[in-house]
């Protein structure tokens, strides 16, 4: 039930994102739509086929596409409001990815891959749908330029490999590495933390 | 037999889009030639990939590398002359997404997947091999920003499914979805007729 | 072992073009490790979606990631002096891809597709890495603009269809194609040889 709810509260956070990206690039109704639903369901569809987990997830349940309907609905109508409700955003956005981390690894390890390639499907089910809106939008990916982002998915999914190491349940592992991104991200984010850029010697 | 022709006929007017926007890009013949296929073949990949049904279609049927290189080759000869063909193209290319919608409605069904899923696998039958070509181009894709394109593809898809409800032939549902969204893209090319687009609130 | 040495030369030279790319439009690390992996796996993976090979080949063999990620390290510590390797890096890339196009070619045949459709992938799986890489800084693949490189691909992938007709050793065949993909190559940037580019008649 938990996990349910805050699945659907970061298919939300990443709808209501891409709506916003999309309105920025004044898109029609139905590239708004299209740029919302990428953005929620890119990262779980890449690695579905990445795994050959085909027909892909969303196919199969119309949880999400009725989720994603509704949550563009809804920012279209309040967009004027959702400065208001930028800290809520930001806050599903970022359990979203926590969850959504965790469910990519776990469905790596159900297809019996490496533990990293495990935490790799995890940062793309967390991050890429984010990757393939800016690309849709003719921008270069937010995540390779700044913020702390995939970094928090790449070392929470690490952290649950480590913690399955120790005598306690699997469960409180997964729970924690959840709470590893979530946190990792919540610290970037306050103390303005970010990667290096790596110039080229011209500069 | 109709239905081949239609089917090869959509393919010319795809590829030969496709050439149009590679060579305003000024492309060198390889980089065409991949525009070509990818706006031909791009939208059905994408479908086939969704719910696993690979190898990929066109990779099991000489004709599409056919049709498709035949088109450059003309496309390129005759640039000029295509202006007059305008029309023509035009035609091709709305008859064309009418019958891809179906093809990839009927993909779905045989999938055993949702309605709304088959519509969408049927839109995007129709529309993504434009959606790759611009994005290969570095262009925001222009369905997502003016005319009402991939919006008759869905309301033709469903109608299928609200045909099919009605004690008709299934033939006669599929070909009458069709009509749909040719009649509806020829009728909102005919009165410009747009979909909104929606600004933020900063305008 | 000259297979795997050769094999792994090809992912490094990928790998560092990638990380070249990235660092000129100043992404962060996590961008620079994200494009150098695409440029040396992407064109494998798309050739492995779709024929449905999944879960796709670099997520079962721990190498490429290895390889990749020791390539990134190298690059970033000594991008200085990467000027004085630009021929070395030249010459793994041309072997990378004249490798990389038969790797392609056998799992085309592997799975039992017609000759033209195995030279495609052998094209897409020395060359789309490039082109996913491009797309993801926004930028036209420099494939689709300028210098021979797919040509040689497709070439040299035709060649080896014409030499297992003659009466020799398949495995002479493999080594002939792989030869003259480098060649075509090697003579094409020696003498400046490009495709025309087609303008359009506005010009």
């Amino acid at each position: 039930m938990l996990y349910q709810t805050i699945d659907i509260l970061g298919t939300v956070a990443f709808a209501i994102s891409g709506v916003l990206v999309a309105m920025e690039k004044r898109l029609d109704l139905f590239g708004v739509l299209i740029i919302a639903f990428v953005t929620a369901i890119g990262g779980g569809t890449l690695r579905d086929l990445l795994i050959g987990n085909t027909p892909v997830g969303w196919m199969q349940d119309l949880t999400y596409v009725i989720t994603i309907f509704i949550s563009v609905v809804f920012a279209i109508i309040f967009v004027n409001k959702l400065k208001y409700l930028r800290k809520s955003l930001f806050l599903f956005d970022t359990i979203g990815i926590g969850l959504y981390t965790m469910v990519g690894v776990e469905k790596g390890l159900a297809a019996e891959l490496l533990p990293i390639m495990c935490i790799f499907l995890g940062t793309m089910t967390a991050c890429f749908g984010g990757v393939i809106r800016d690309i849709l939008c003719n921008e270069i990916p937010v995540i390779f330029r700044k913020e702390i982002y995939a970094t928090a998915c790449i070392l929470g999914g690490a952290s649950y490999f480590l913690l399955i190491q120790l005598p306690i349940k699997e469960t409180y592992a997964y729970i924690a590495a959840i709470l590893v991104v979530i946190a990792l991200r919540l610290v970037a984010v306050k103390f303005d933390v970010r990667l290096p850029n790596i110039y080229s010697s011209k500069d």
